[in-house]
């Protein structure tokens, strides 16, 4: 039994999220199905995190233990050959002893993208959210420069999903403009060492309101000091959202995974 | 009674492509759909050309007359309202007299994406062809040398639908690697007077003969004077291809439509 781990790319339109659900077609379940018909055995497939339903993925990490003669390539073909098209493994090596893809990873980082404005780009319509009036991507780089640093996130988390505690780092909090054709929507990054439930799109929710001007930067501040989940913003769609990448030490096999 | 002209996106997936067919969905069927129930009459809605199925656009231009109080801007909202998000429509103005969005057009470019390479961006799945191995881009630039300027295009003309002629002028044929995150999918854009039925989609799949190596540059010099379809490649994928813009003269409302 060999241990492995896999970097895959989702498109989290049509999935009820990355966990196991019983009767709705789930990630983990789509590929936990395609390894079993291959080695011929139950696999239990690990990811770095769960991601919620209709969430996207570039470079989500999981591992998972197995027997198999196939070399990893040819395990890897195998895996995509027995997938739908929105689902794709890029790459798929032998583990590290003991690599574990939610214990090992040091940092994870999301995307959010907004387009904003009267006009919508319908080829990203299942990638962004899409808001009809501007937003003031200044005020929202002020309002986001008081989430970076380690925090009690408890304002920006959803009920439901209950953590040991609500302190994360935010290591970094970028947002900006990129071209895509003649539109220029925006892009929030976010990095950080752990997320709680719903905490970028808490986050996504706040700024936007920061970015109509409905709120001034600095009541972000007051949110985060809060710890009272009423106090922020709505939560974002799920379907502006990619998980990007994920960040693993030199042990657990290689620095960072990023999408292809 | 007034003319309209307007600009509009479409994802082709869902479309067994443009023109109106009994029990399909189609993209002028829609749009038709939908000012009949705005304006309480049948609209005929004519666009710069026909889309196959599966084919998308970028910025196709369709003209329409109907009878109306909505000024221009509040009509275009109550369109995009009435059809479903993998349409747009980005501009609607009243056009010049006598404007026919067929006869009017100067020229019309389509753009063709291909993702070579063993690697895919599944989130341009429905926008592009995956082909496994990879194509030599210089040596497709120059076998689509000899496609550019007038000529008798036979060659690429699919059966099924028969014109007048088949002479037509390639303004410009640009082969060329563009960024997507980590990939580098090739674009290959045609601009022309006018195209034959399936003339873009047979272009590409011969230029992919010569991208792989099996036949040299030149080749395509000779498929062309052949005038004979049976020459040339095969047809590239409809869900690669998509209509760019399409350019007109001052007289009928515009230099050039360019999508949002």
């Amino acid at each position: 039994m060999l241990g492995y781990r896999m970097t895959l790319a989702y498109d989290g339109t049509a999935y009820a999220g990355w966990q196991v659900q019983p009767g709705l077609p789930t990630v983990q379940g789509t590929l936990e199905a395609a390894l079993e018909r291959i080695v011929g055995a139950r696999v239990r497939v690990v990811a770095s995190g769960r991601t919620d339903a209709g969430v996207h993925a570039l470079a989500q990490v999981a591992g998972f233990r197995c027997t198999t003669r196939l070399a990893p390539e040819v395990l890897r073909r195998a895996i995509n050959a027995h997938i739908p098209d929105d689902i794709y493994v890029a790459e798929l090596q032998v583990a590290p002893d003991g690599f574990h893809a939610i214990r090992d990873a040091l940092a994870k980082r999301y995307r959010y993208v907004i387009q904003d404005g009267p006009h919508r780009d319908l080829f990203a319509r299942t990638t962004s959210w899409h808001l009809h009036s501007g937003l003031d991507v200044t005020q929202m780089q002020a309002g986001a420069r008081y989430l970076v640093g380690r925090h009690d996130f408890r304002s920006f988390e959803s009920a439901g999903a209950p953590r040991r505690h609500s302190v994360r780092t935010i290591y970094a909090l970028r947002i900006e403009r990129f071209a895509r054709r003649r539109l220029q929507p925006l892009a929030i990054e976010v990095e950080a060492d752990g997320f709680l439930y719903n905490m970028v799109r808490n986050i996504v929710g706040s700024l936007v309101l920061v970015g109509r001007g409905e709120r001034p930067p600095d009541w972000i501040a007051q949110v985060l000091a809060a710890c009272d989940r009423t106090q922020a913003g709505p939560t974002a769609p799920a379907c502006g959202l990619m998980l990007w990448s994920v960040r693993y030490g030199a042990a657990a096999g290689g620095e960072c995974a990023d999408g292809p």
